[in-house]
């Protein structure tokens, strides 16, 4: 079953035309125009593909193909729609757009599947005007109320539940659970790993557990002149030591441990005066468990230590985490033998970004497959992709789907 | 000549209700509607104690008490009346009222002196409104050009010269380089040295250089969640480093060097993001240039040295500086005899805040009284004096001034 890359091509680049940028990327972020013009791309060419289309009740969009056993749980496939601000032009939209040309395969060659198939394009994966992440997902999966959704306001006071039906996508059918036969979800890689390795296909058989912290010191304002340097509170020399000290946290762990300071913000702020009080982020994330625990021991570890030496008042809050997300071996294996059918060189791997995959894994075996990207770099307009890597992608997706979608 | 404290602490508190906050400090910026009412009661006092005004073009005022000699170079002592916002009611009023008090006991007991006496109020000490600092000093030592004073402007795009013309205090005199016979200025001290010590005087004999820089490490944008630690290039992490670094310099080069990172800021700033690019200011001051040039070597190095670990690109710019100002040792010795005179405990001890002295020793001898401060703070309304110090500030200066104006 041989996808067709010219038409895949066109189809991504039709869809990037939606919201793109001046320098290459898309601004389509959730429930703008933007995102109704793309949803609206994406139901007109569900249509021309004879899949019926059905919206819930939190806009995400499913769009059905009946397979034999058409009350079998449907075998899934998809991503979404909405980008960060200036966002790339692959980010989600790949994944739908795959599965929507691994069904008009299907189409063009008449196969008919035992389960149904269903592309789906889930509500707000990115989050930044509607914060968490993949919230459609995660009232897919229980695991988010739909009113605390619904009550979401982005930062200009507009409601989440008032822009769902601006721009009409506000559906019928039950935001619930039910079950999936499978869940497959193809993605550039948004890290240099396979880029860097030279490898074709990622297959992603867990995604990264998470961990966000805000660390804040306090410690004494005073002036950079006069006060010597055995009686200041420094805070911002107790958070540097602090960041340095992180720094070094991955290392004790295992190769693929992540941590990364990437908020900062100090009070006063002036050139000679020493801070008084300094708040900055902290994000880690990996595989297991037990690894998660012990960075969180390590970073209040160092925190506390460099609070003492300081002299300095600490608070740590958490602000958001995740499990680690192990996916099906079953799927996974789909995804091998398809790479291996084609002949593409292919590595497993983690997936340390967040997915709406790591919803769908609660409702039936799940996996994602991933291609290399330009550099490593996403949510940027300079994200990139090599058609070759896209449309082995698509390949990969199309014939792990019907395995899937056969099983 | 037994100082008034009665009359001495009723001014301060009669000054400290002009530009009075909530909080007990003084909002003076210069040239504003509060900065023109603490300069009308100065010339208000100035003529009840007989004195002759002028103001020259910069708005400096010179309070002159005749001597002898009149045409010998005067004793000059004073500060400011401008504030920080939210500053406190010490900062540069304690020197200007105390040398009214020391004219106005000159005065109840008739002394003449051999030189003239000049009590000056300098424009725009602080700076915050009008960078940078001392610029009413600066201008009249030569060091500053007026035109360039002139055309100073505000965040909201007042011009200084419009600005001290709507307060009606640009003056007729040049303000151009005079010699000054001697030049004491009384102030608190800003830190924590005396207070903490039990030291009721300090001896100022000079003010510490200064050297300013701001640093940029530029790295790279990239997902925080699958970049891998070893293909990263955080500048954060570098600046961190550095900034930990640039805490242990001045512990190897001198107890009394000092060395702040007091701003800082980061692109992008968000949690899941690895930061690529930061910007944060070093202040560095001693009073040995040596020191002062070691220590750039030290910032420099640390700087290249985290700079390649991290694999980032740097730009250090120097945004201000000044050399060590050492005063002169016959006026501090004058101020030594007059706290032996009274019977005061004193120190020696350098200045590590700029203050207009630093410009008047370009034009005479010149040294400073310090007075402890509670907690060492300043420039905020939590600064506080008790007011036995400032008395006994108040009663060195006199019995300084009365020895400098006949010498």
């Amino acid at each position: 079953m041989p996808i067709n890359p010219v038409r895949f091509r066109q189809s991504m680049e039709e869809m990037a035309r939606v919201g793109a940028t001046k320098g290459g990327g898309v601004n389509r972020l959730t429930l703008t125009d933007a995102d109704k013009e793309a949803r609206d791309l994406f139901a007109l060419w569900a249509g021309d593909a004879d899949l019926d289309l059905r919206i819930d009740e939190m806009g995400n969009m499913f769009a059905r193909r009946s397979g034999r056993e058409d009350d079998a749980p449907p075998a899934m496939a998809g991503s979404h729609l909405d980008s960060v601000p200036n966002g790339g032009r692959f980010d989600g939209s790949l994944g739908v757009l795959a599965a929507l040309e691994a069904v008009r395969t299907l189409n063009d060659e008449s196969i008919v599947t035992r389960r149904p198939i269903e592309i789906v394009n889930w509500t707000n994966e990115e989050g930044p005007r509607f914060p968490p992440s993949m919230v459609g997902s995660g009232v897919f999966a229980g695991a988010i109320p739909l009113e605390a959704a619904y009550e979401t306001r982005d930062s200009e006071g507009a409601r989440f539940l008032d822009e769902l039906e601006r721009i009409g996508y506000r559906g019928d059918a039950p935001c619930t659970p039910r079950p999936i036969g499978s869940y497959l979800e193809l993605h550039i890689e948004q890290g240099p790993v396979l880029v860097n390795e030279g490898v074709q296909v990622g297959i992603v058989e867990g995604i990264f557990g998470l961990t966000w912290l805000r660390v804040t010191m306090k410690g004494e304002r005073d002036h950079a002149g006069p006060t010597p340097m055995h009686l200041r509170r420094d805070a911002l020399v107790g958070a540097a030591r602090t960041i340095a000290a992180i720094r070094e946290i991955p290392e004790k762990l295992h190769p693929e441990f992540v941590a990364t300071v990437g908020e900062l913000s100090l009070s006063p702020g002036a050139i000679n005066v020493i801070p008084d009080e300094v708040t900055f982020s902290v994000d880690f994330r990996h595989s297991e468990p037990e690894l998660m625990n012990e960075a969180r021991n390590l970073v209040e570890e160092a925190v506390h230590r460099e609070a003492e030496r300081e002299n300095l008042e600490v608070e740590i809050q958490d602000v958001g985490s995740s499990t680690p997300t192990a996916f099906d071996a079953g799927v996974a294996q789909a995804v091998r033998s398809a790479c291996e059918e084609s002949g593409y060189s292919h590595r497993s791997m983690w997936s340390a970004a967040g997915h709406d995959a790591r919803y769908a894994a609660d409702l039936g075996p799940a996996a994602m497959i991933f291609v290399p990207c330009v550099a490593g770099k996403s949510h940027s307009e300079e994200e990139d992709m090599d058609w070759e890597d896209g449309c082995r992608g698509c390949d990969v997706l199309a014939r792990a789907l019907v395995k899937m979608a056969d099983s």
